[in-house]
């Protein structure tokens, strides 16, 4: 089953290394000698032990920081669970293109490079300056009614991705993060959420871009049907199939971003994951391969009910709260600058014994 | 009582005018026909709102940032309420000038202009290149046996701190971050805390650069004894008064920062306050006049018990919470890069109507 899209990970995976133990010792040694009282410093000082460890170097060059949005529209949208037509996934890439959108703001005043990756829209973007053209199919099947992708699709959109993270490796990037534009891919995430964590699909759907509490109990029926239609024995069957439900639920954008998590932490780069559907897709990377959760920083906790649920089943600590639900690499570039801070302390901070300042008492 | 620290605290309050209501509806109304789904930046849209209230202009030019470190020293240290000497003062003070402290790296990393005010070292600095000489003594009076400062002391370091805040209007600085160096200070911060907000000491009193368990009971039984011998009838006197209580307790720099923000409020310029004794600072601004609230943000959640308490008290949302129990003004510092991401998407974003967006359905 699924022997493409298997084919491209098992490929992938075979190549990713854990973080060094040895290095995160290492940075930890140094971190209690800075002219700071011992662990002061908090979750910065997690942070740059974190990233010497994926580095496996003291970090002596500034971060190379890039940003990837991958857009794809959901056939899933056909039943009414956005807020927002699917014609806006067409006008957010142009958006993005014209440098107006929320996260092109954020990504240049930060110093990120930013990437636009048309990976599955339902549009005609042939020649179009500036965008990335991965398109796998125009939009996903709808899910209701059959399987978000083929298997071929599904391997052709983890490709995307993983090309992509190598790629960023080969030109010295450093720091990624990764966003998504998808009118409904909340619907998709829901249903990947509920059937990795084994939770009610109730406890992980929320608003989206912001329905109200008639259209969210809508929306909550579809994915509960779908939930039933494809994985009718989640909870007994004991490990859900993680390219199995990327496939059946998608979307394109979702096993792109997986794609990229995957190829990345290969190359030895760390990965800001942003909201409630790049997770989803870290979620999927983790669930296929763990030790991509060392390479792996959350940067904000979103207010969609089930990025929590979703970052605990990984194991990560959001960097920012600040009850943001906007998508598109928004959260995750905003807490570049905080993982920045903690490299540029860990480098840069004078020791207890070059500044002549004299230690605790204790 | 206090006649000169009144009297100057009286003038610098009669020109603070709250800020704008009107541009605060203002700001809503333009966050709303943004790119993105209503309301989804979450507190982002908050603080954009605030700035936008506090200067009562849309923001054109980029933030003028800048961070006042005021550093002291504390009579309370003989007492043995702190894990690190009390020498450290003027060594970190040192430390500050040689950029080696992790305010120097961050201001530098962020473009946060930096300036560190002596107003209280016990040290000998004059002539000391880099350093605002605004020293008031050599240290407070141990506050176990006598008020920690006179009246003629404290209204000389209200006004320190308030010519620096109108100075920085005068320059143009539009964000102001308030940071501390003083070894004993948590012992100050704590009992103001505890008489402001008639908390007991037990609750309002933390490890402060990292004491030990019975270190800490300790601490907590010098500031219990402080809280009784000048207090005595806090809870049942129902309006404790700040400068009575800056007085009594200090510390220089924290009369200093509260006169900071006072100053800064009527020059109609934001203040980012850091951790708790920052926030000790603001608490007593503030229960001098309300009105300061309007102009300040709180940078992040410290890990001292009594940050809360007083955050609480002020009526401010964390933007942080990292943590961190550093002091210096980091936490105010790594709050700026959000503050300016907010302003920026408050100014840069396209709206639904120029990019061609499709609204929202509902």
């Amino acid at each position: 089953m699924n022997t493409a899209s298997r084919g491209v990970v098992a490929k992938i995976v075979a190549g990713i290394e854990s973080p060094s133990e040895q290095w995160i010792t290492r940075a930890r040694a140094h971190l209690d000698v800075l002219t700071k009282p011992l662990g002061s410093l908090g979750m910065l000082e997690d942070i740059a032990a974190q990233m010497v460890s994926i580095r496996r170097q003291d970090f002596a060059q500034p971060l190379q920081k890039a940003v990837y949005v991958f857009a794809a529209d959901h056939g899933v949208t056909a039943e009414g669970v956005s807020a927002y037509p699917s014609e806006v996934t067409r006008q957010m890439v142009l958006n993005f293109l014209a440098e107006g959108a929320a996260i092109n703001v954020l990504a240049k005043l930060h110093g990120v490079q930013m990437n636009i990756v048309d990976v599955g829209v339902d549009a005609h973007f042939d020649g179009l300056h500036g965008l990335l053209h991965c398109k796998v199919r125009r939009g996903t099947r709808n899910m209701l009614y059959e399987a978000a992708m083929s298997d071929a699709e599904l391997a052709q959109a983890l490709e995307v991705g993983s090309r992509l993270g190598a790629e960023a490796g080969a030109k010295g990037q450093s720091l990624l993060a990764v966003g998504e534009m998808g009118i409904g891919n909340t619907t998709a995430a829901s249903a990947i959420t509920s059937v990795l964590t084994r939770k009610p699909v109730q406890q992980v759907t929320g608003q989206g871009t912001g329905l109200d509490a008639g259209a969210q109990a809508h929306k909550r029926g579809i994915i509960e049907a779908v939930v039933q239609k494809y994985f009718p024995t989640v909870g007994i069957d004991s490990v859900p199939d993680p390219l199995e439900v990327l496939r059946c639920v998608g979307g394109l954008e979702i096993a792109a971003m997986t794609g990229l998590i995957l190829g990345a932490a290969r190359s030895g780069i760390a990965v800001v994951v942003d909201g409630f559907i790049s997770t989803a897709a870290a979620a999927s990377a983790f669930a296929t391969e763990p030790r991509v959760r060392g390479y792996l920083f959350a940067g904000h906790q979103s207010e969609e009910p089930g990025h929590w649920v979703l970052l605990k089943y990984i194991g990560l600590k959001p960097i920012l709260s600040l009850n943001m639900r906007l998508g598109e690499g928004t959260g995750a570039v905003l807490a570049m600058p905080i993982i920045e801070s903690a490299m540029r302390l860990y480098n840069e901070m004078a020791t207890f014994a070059s500044a002549g300042v004299s230690e605790a008492n204790l």
